[in-house]
């Protein structure tokens, strides 16, 4: 199997209680046209601190956070360590100023890289 | 900005209709334990075929398939060309089999890397 590279279209730059900023780099910024028009977003970041050989050689996890005492596989769970350390939440879209988003619900420590944003789908449950 | 490294996971094999394979490799395989247990899966792809300096400096777009003409930000719509190559659909789990889901409207094309795979959040929209 192959590899791919992402390049960070921005950072979370701010976590106040539910609400995160997200600021975009100038590159990215055009991006963000029209964002305004979707009420909901998928972000899509990078568990910076889990982007290690150990925390990416995690396939199998026991969430005990959530109650659980027995294992499920890293794909049946949201655990931050995992092949791939990319964090996906739906979260509401509360402002948008230059390059920056105000958002709702985003769960990712400040200093996250941000990898994309993209608008809820028309297909997805609403 | 900083740059990561996706390792890919597997591969959707076969499309055919609304029904789509996909295979993990080995090593990921046993990532999938109890996966059964979740109705809907977040399926995260890789559009290898937009995998291109060219396709990944589209910052805005227009739509035109969803009848729009007017341009929007990558980050307000679905475009596969955009920065990071990667694509999101929320999939009705099938069935499993080994190292193998039947996944129902994934919009992959065959041949397509997969990046990770998360179960719906009891958070979102259901």
């Amino acid at each position: 199997m192959g590899k791919g590279e992402v390049e960070f279209i921005g950072e979370v730059t701010e976590v106040d209680g539910e609400l995160s900023k997200i600021v975009l780099t100038e590159k990215a910024c055009p991006g963000l046209l029209r964002i305004e028009e979707h009420s909901h977003l998928y972000i899509l970041y990078w568990f910076h601190k889990r982007d290690t050989p150990k925390h990416r050689n995690v396939f199998k996890v026991i969430p005990r956070r959530h109650g659980e005492t027995a294992y499920r596989g890293v794909f049946a769970s949201h655990s931050p360590s995992r092949p791939n350390p990319i964090g996906l939440t739906l979260v509401e879209l509360v402002s948008v100023e230059g390059c920056a988003l105000t958002v709702k619900g985003l769960d990712a420590f400040e200093g996250s890289p941000v990898v994309d944003i993209k608008p809820r789908s028309s297909r997805d449950p609403s």
